[in-house]
């Protein structure tokens, strides 16, 4: 993450976050295990998501449009859920992160094993975000994240998420 | 659907195409199984899928957002499905249908088996659909689908389809 500062973290460090989150993912959400969604990379700054396109496939032989977005959601979410491990240490208990709002684009198909990139954005300030959870109990940030080469993405997704500690029963609990 | 003066069909017909969907989407596309999506409703107007809320929950118990939103593309494409299913016969051997872009709202959070749900709208006049396919080979819609109750929807989707006969390199293939 940008992390105002801080420009990365020890490759072990990565390495124990990821399987954290590779647990997290497997126990909590089921159907991230039923697509394959798995964490692949992860450096501080950003999270990428792999898929396996086997499970993935819809009837062109390519890959279904639902399962790019599982993956795209996921990586946002893992994303703001390994920063917050990382600054609340051991994770805030009441921490929880939903999505709120998204939209996804469909440039071109995807045909191979794929992976969703989510960095984090210039724009949204780590320790502003954390100061809005202490004083407020919630936060927002948005997050994009994209599938295929940089240079022309196959897919791009921009989800605004939620970071809230209270219980808030208005708040839809996603992903 | 709407089907410009085609009120609805008989049940029987109904039935058998909500089975032939069942059949297509378990076939073509292995994570609406893995997610346990199912056609459950169709009334010529109106499609509606079921989902179990066992695989698709997330981290706070209810419905992971990225399920939420495979049960409404696939609700989509489905409603669209059964329309060029009953009006080109047997199908168009090379009408595909492809998810270009969507945008989904979580209001509520989503607590128990839910259903998406899928009306032919208004604006979309089927007969000229037909037309613009036949003479360019491709024609677009947006569809909206709901989950949750008519009164207050816990999720709003509305995602843009495009129908195309030919193999078009520039088209994604979503769902």
């Amino acid at each position: 993450m940008n992390d105002n500062g801080e420009p990365g973290i020890p490759t072990d460090a990565a390495s124990a976050l990821l399987e954290e989150l590779q647990a997290v993912l497997a126990h909590e959400i089921p159907a991230s295990k039923a697509l394959g969604i798995r964490p692949l990379r992860y450096d501080g700054t950003q999270l990428a998501l792999a898929a396996p396109l086997a499970p993935n496939l819809n009837h062109k032989q390519t890959a279904f449009g639902g399962s790019l977005y599982c993956a795209a959601v996921l990586a946002g979410w893992g994303l703001l859920h390994l920063f917050l491990r990382r600054r609340l240490e051991r994770g805030h208990p009441h921490a929880h992160i939903v999505i709120q709002q998204a939209d996804i684009d469909y440039r071109h198909p995807v045909n191979t094993d794929f992976e969703a990139v989510c960095r984090w954005p210039a724009h949204v300030d780590g320790e502003r975000l954390l100061r809005m959870l202490a004083r407020h109990g919630r936060a927002r940030a948005e997050l994009d994240v994209y599938i295929g080469p940089d240079s022309e993405p196959a897919v791009i997704f921009r989800g605004r998420y939620v970071i809230h500690t209270g219980t808030s029963p208005d708040l839809h609990a996603a992903p």
